[in-house]
């Protein structure tokens, strides 16, 4: 793994349908950067293309990291939070809006390039229906596949990450599985087309993060992760460790057995808690949970008590708190 | 019944998360009233106090009233939709937080008096918790029995319904079923306090809406009802029928039938849709239903299949669209 | 908090309608107690009347107990498992299906009495419904609340404990959350009717354990409790904290805070698990967590972080693994 | 579509794990198929191999159907009903269990060849797991697509069908989404290796039937259907209609509009429902949907308001009940 991020969203107002001003004040992207850089066990952000990054002006955009000693561990394209995206982008039933999608996917990998960043992340959050008898499945799907192969055909050397998720803001989306995300990538036929995963929608989708990471891993189309947690039925963005806590021990486990090579990094949405206390209790409980998974006492515990019932669990808690 | 309202805040901006500047202009209450006004099938609105009525002035929201022909079918007290209500109302640790909320509530009865209203709703959303360990609740319980009870106490011509939610916005609400409102009411020892059932919520409790209602009716607390649909999980307020049809018609069937004495509400959020197309593919469906079930052809023939495994549904289904 | 018991069932041949015979071979009660007993931490059995004890011999199920020196923390009411209550028990629309279930229970009341046994469960598995339009709720309900009545009236001795559960055997079932089954109770006005806590039922219900367990002690009427855990959409009757950790932990402390006067069964249903590492797991969970719960500075700590956002979880975090 | 069938497992004893012997006598299969027979609107079967093939003696099982003048739709290979598959088939760590599961399903291959069956469904509801840290779960996907990659170069003119399921038995099935079916049958590389959707499986999944048909058809892994209804949240298998209604009436438009060009089964497990009560429920439910999606008026009307919120829906609605 190659370290622990903050995505810059994390310090946004916490607006939400009920409170659409948000629980706390505006800050922008420096004060959001400068209070991240006051986390210890942090060393990278992600950001969002173009919102937080500066495309006309990508030196200004690198002196502010280099000015708080921080990477860009990953990067997403804008294609939701606006309203012109409604009916969809990637898999609208508009040319003209699949062509900007494309072509603003383009120029995000061009730049993820300059700041090398590995991965490009495609959460389609507005591809997919509300309605019954709303959409046209069949062109859904092809525009999806021949959409995300042309952009991942753009340059080689950028990953796309698409990053699954049950619903919301559509009430149901396309890319809706690990499972459904993977064959999608297959259908490319591109190696540089795989998934990021989002633990909170992986647990949504109810699916064990661990596993669906290992089968991603296994396929070699894991490329970035956000953390989160949620109470299983909304994708709550909650700290890490708030509500699961085997499940992402688990996680930790197999990424460090496949030797998971990407970042994570803390994707959250704490609406009524300040964000550096979310973030400190996410890097408190990540960093615990490493220093168990890391220790190769736990790794061999692990094997020895594999396909042994509910002793697999009684070991881990033999291990964390005493037999 | 009494007839067929909508919310106000149906008309909306459709503000959520993503799109938190919503994805519709901001129209004026006058604005809203007017629309609503075109739409056939309705005949009055529902309100959030102090919002949308104007305590210093109601002469004005009457006469507002008079112009579009419309009157008031129920008013709900304002206790979540800013962020002084973030730590909780009626259960908040805080006994200023408290006071506010039973003054309020008390206001609000005054002015629904004033203007006909025989309900008004507490729908209270953020009167729960996010995380384990971060709420007393037994205070939170014994708050909220003795803060509805003085409410309650202060006047006893006006009801307060009492509209559950499983959760949202906070992660978990406290009155998060009909049978936890239903306990709450019986705790007060009050007979003006009841349910506001909205449909949707009881749908995402993993409850049956007619069997819900039909409770309710049997203990006299089924005081105001809400419609909208959704896909189970979350409380995607869309217009009604859109995805329950069978449960929709079994509920308009149990009203009819228990002599529902108060009004049904459309409480849409038409994110994407047109609030006034939402509105009437909600009306035309309501019509067509209650159409049905106020047939004594209908009422017999569900009497005649009772207990009869899915013969039940097969009859409803063979009156529908023939043998 | 009484003790730590075991339902017998939990040694069953782990039948479900797949492997219809089961995973295992079946166990007589003896066999299952002499495997009980030999559980560290266990002191004492929960059994179903009247199909565990012998209501012509009650000697003969006495020495038993004597012989492996264990005592009965509980005894249900056979009113699910066999054909037939297909249709209902207490809420059935036959008077007979009715009688039968209320005599039943004030047998077993009987039987508890004599065995010194304070609650006796009402798990009401089959009260409910399959399909729409199939039952008369409003019959039901009544028929529930004077069923109930009339058995809690029959002695004030003995406690009735109401099983909710949100589904399974019937589809929907009628109790099907802690605040109906509260609503149930308060409904009868009887002091010795309450509730019989299943974790994993309240996890299906969407509920948080400790929230709710909190709310029936308030109310005093939270008489017996049943442990299992799950992935929150299914009853899947797994070994304690072997899904959900901080719920069970914020469960115990306030069991402890609150000074529960019960008991805790293990209710398990390990299909593919062997019976005794399913409870051993428990057992050693529960060990661990009540140690820390019972601890002053545990109560202290989750005291002074309350109200303070996620710090309340990371606090507990820290207390266990270190800053 | 080839046309509707009638799994023999609908004429079960209806075995749970509360009621283990059922709610009904036990049939034997000429018995089963003579029952099935009386259906109108019913003209095949479908059966699990080897249980109700006979693979020493195909002409008896061939003159069976004669006599009722049924055809067989599909073959299941049973690879989850006994206790020998606790531990996995095609997933598991035991290579001896792989190589039974292959070799079963070639040999179902070859029966179904035999009978003219197009497509051998495998359900793998037992190659998943219960507790964390109890699978290797890389070990377990590449043992599912090199498995299922053999059985499928065994034999080019049989095609094999991936029914995924969420869960159960196994509390976590890996299969257990439309994408990961799909995912697994590309992983093949094998034209021949396709998706046996069951829509009660795929609403416990959160999915669209009739998105993920329209996905599965336009790569052309559409293989089998299996119809039955659910409450969304476990496998119910009730009569087709009782829950859902629109989309269900959508997928069968899907399935009109791109020929679909296999078999639909009804897959039921009516517990406490008369089987014969719950086929013609289905029939019917059908029947009518059927005939809607066949009329180029319902086919031209979807056209037209496709991409126009929800007037999609109302225009459905409008057409069934009049505007």
């Amino acid at each position: 793994m190659k370290g622990l991020a903050v995505g810059v969203w994390t310090f946004g107002m916490g607006s939400e349908r009920y409170v659409s001003d948000g629980y706390k004040p505006y800050l922008t992207l420096e004060e959001r950067v400068a209070k991240i850089a006051t986390l210890q066990g942090i060393n990278a952000i992600e950001v969002t293309f173009p919102n937080d990054v500066f495309p006309q002006n990508p030196g200004k955009f690198k002196s502010l990291l280099e000015n708080y000693q921080l990477s860009v561990c990953g990067m997403g394209v804008e294609l939701v939070c606006d309203k012109e995206w409604q009916n969809g982008s990637f898999s609208s039933a508009d040319p003209k809006r699949r062509e900007k999608a494309i072509s603003l996917t383009k120029s995000a990998m061009d730049m993820a390039a300059e700041l090398g960043v590995s991965t490009v992340s495609l959460w389609l959050g507005q591809d997919g229906f509300d309605y019954t008898f709303q959409e046209d499945y069949a062109q859904a799907w092809q525009s999806l596949v021949e959409g995300v192969r042309e952009a991942a055909n753009y340059r080689s050397d950028v990953n796309l990450g698409l990053e699954y998720k049950t619903s919301e803001p559509k009430m149901a989306c396309y890319i809706n599985s690990g499972g459904k995300a993977l064959a999608l990538a297959q259908a490319t036929g591109k190696a540089n087309v795989g998934i990021t995963l989002d633990v909170g929608h992986a647990l949504n989708a109810r699916e064990n993060p661990a596993e669906v990471a290992a089968m991603l891993m296994a396929e070699n189309r894991l490329f970035h992760i956000h953390l989160n947690d949620n109470y299983s039925w909304a994708d709550d963005d909650m700290p890490v460790g708030t509500v699961h806590f085997l499940q992402y021990l688990e996680l930790f486990h197999w990424l460090k057995k496949m030797n998971y090579p990407g970042w994570m990094s803390l994707d959250l949405y704490p609406y009524r808690d300040d964000p550096i206390e979310a973030c400190r209790t996410s890097i408190h409980f990540v960093s615990k949970m490493q220093n168990l998974v890391n220790s190769p006492k736990f790794a061999q515990m692990i094997e020895e008590n594999r396909n042994s019932g509910s002793r697999s669990v009684r070991a881990v808690y033999e291990m964390l708190f005493g037999e």
